[in-house]
């Protein structure tokens, strides 16, 4: 039971809906701008790089609703504003929607709706191809039988393709069976309680959930063999932004010396930025953390900090595995060659 | 609105429930041994200290059911046997049914039930004595304005006195005003989002809910002063057993060279340990880590690893606070001067 994650055609839009799995599975229809907003920003649709391919098509439904030529480049002119404001960290959105720019610029009015469409449809096929060729890489750092940890969820839910750290999982579990991945719970939203788990039962991997706090004193008992982590965004040095608890467990794994490898396409690097200082990280809402699955927790009113992501040292990151290879920390230059087309060193 | 955590008169315990705060606050009558276990058990009474009190009251309660002398020896031994079976990992409980048993070895079956509450009284009094001794060292730690993390929940709550680790601060606040505490939420069982944020509301204490992940990018965010939380058991050596996520914890706050704290009576620590790779350390059940609050998260059977408390090397505790003292870190000795009567140094 592989229900699809996102399907288009003209039109229509359809996205698996990530807030009610695993309970319910539903699919649910996007017809508007405004739906596809509310879908990214309400985390319905979440992962980097799905929220970057679902952008991008967001962009199509907007330009093809209107009949007038004239105004196709308008609506899809403004469709891209808006969805740049969704949400502020992954980087992959900005790409996709830079791409869908590049169209818009370049295209006639007359067949734009069209164009727009090819390529949001290269944006996902392109997503899905680089998934195969971050698990081919990663694979190689992996062994038969490994205890692995991850974090949040980074498969196929999160990319619309394999996943990335996930996809790296999968693959080696296909590939040789044996493996054992320890699911980080992932508060405040739950991706691994919810969505890792279920995608790791779909697919029969054998897996242990456990809650955040757990990681570093499953690294002290042993047999901890790797972690394997996604990103919403890179900077040029390495530093990693993601899902809140990555930079914990980056922390622990340093501490044990259990290799930390982040997987991500490249085009999750982020060359205009030195370091992970300058990444901006989105706050989300108080119910998140003081009202756990809707249900009252703490104190009416307590204070709260909900960052949605945190930034990871590149000092703490063993590797980073893009579409293009594999780079070795913990001295990244990633502006060397940066963009999916000449990414980062294939060490 | 301070309710009373714990209450006794002859054959009466009374305790709050604190699985239901902060949404209700409940105080039950535990008239029977099986009442006493189960309150236990289900951590309607926590925090080590206070399962030790808990546990001496326990015995009396057994011990005044019976009105034949001769059988207020049996149901008392009957019970410190049982009740020694509660908890395996909090070393106060073993401490407190250590010093029943020792009355009920020394006393006449006449007058053996008043020594017996004569006897757990004097384990209550002990225990808020040893918070208030510990909360005066503990605050020369401190200062003012400082922002601290703390884990778990060690306040009155926790100890039927000032508490541990929160006593420090709630009487550093109380000295210079203008402390900010962070509270790690605490996954599975949720005592700082539950506890923590209720007791440092109703002393008026400023304060921050985080999820337990969030805790190291806060600490790279700047300003931790410092991280303070309580103990269930000290080796001789200075390793630590404690909630689970402190281990986490005090990874992050040495990456970061913020100093972390322990605060416990000397009643805690257990000579017969050397290191901290013999405490025994309590699973706790699936539902609290698949059924967060009682709702589905988690697929179906999904396994889980449920470690209700992790350990702690001496490395990483800059300081060991008891009633006695200071004792700094990383080379603790406490084997040298155990005991409440001859606790570690007071350096």
């Amino acid at each position: 039971m592989k229900p699809p994650v996102i399907g288009y055609e003209r039109g229509k839009l359809t996205v698996l809906d990530q807030t009610l799995l695993p309970q319910q599975v539903v699919q649910v229809p996007l017809a508007t701008l405004d739906q596809v907003e509310h879908a990214i920003n309400h985390m319905q649709v979440r992962g980097a790089p799905l929220i970057g391919v679902t952008a991008a098509f967001g962009v199509c439904l907007a330009a093809c609703r209107q009949t007038d030529p004239e105004k196709v480049q308008t609506a899809a002119g403004e469709a891209i504003q808006r969805l740049r404001n969704t949400r502020p960290t992954a980087v992959n959105l900005f790409w996709a929607l830079d791409r869908m720019e590049h169209t818009l610029n370049l295209s006639g009015a007359g067949d734009l709706a069209v164009a727009l469409e090819t390529q949001a449809r290269g944006i996902w096929q392109e997503t899905q191809d680089q998934d195969r060729r971050m698990a081919a890489h990663g694979i190689r750092l992996l062994a038969p039988q490994a205890r692995v940890i991850t974090h949040c969820n980074t498969g196929p839910l999160a990319t619309g393709g394999l996943g990335t750290a996930l996809g790296v999982l999968l693959e080696g579990d296909r590939a040789w069976g044996g493996l054992h991945v320890y699911v980080d719970e992932t508060r405040p939203r739950w991706q691994g309680g919810r969505l890792t788990t279920w995608e790791l039962k779909t697919h029969g991997v054998d897996h242990t959930l456990i809650c955040d706090s757990m990681a570093a004193f499953l690294m002290a008992r042993g047999g901890i063999h790797s972690v394997w982590v996604g990103a919403d965004r890179i900077a040029a040095n390495g530093d990693t932004a993601n899902k809140i608890g990555t930079y914990n467990l980056a922390i622990a794994a340093g501490y044990h010396r259990v290799p930390f490898y982040v997987v991500a396409p490249s085009t999750t690097i982020d060359p205009t930025l030195d370091t992970g200082r300058s990444i901006p990280i989105e706050e989300r809402a108080w119910e998140e953390v003081a009202q756990p699955l809707g249900q009252p927790l703490a104190p009416q009113a307590t204070p709260v900090w909900n960052p949605a992501f945190d930034v990871t040292p590149a000092e703490l990151i063993s590797a980073i595995i893009t579409e293009a290879g594999v780079a070795h920390g913990p001295r990244y230059d990633l502006r060397r060659q940066p963009g999916a087309s000449n990414p980062p060193g294939s060490g």
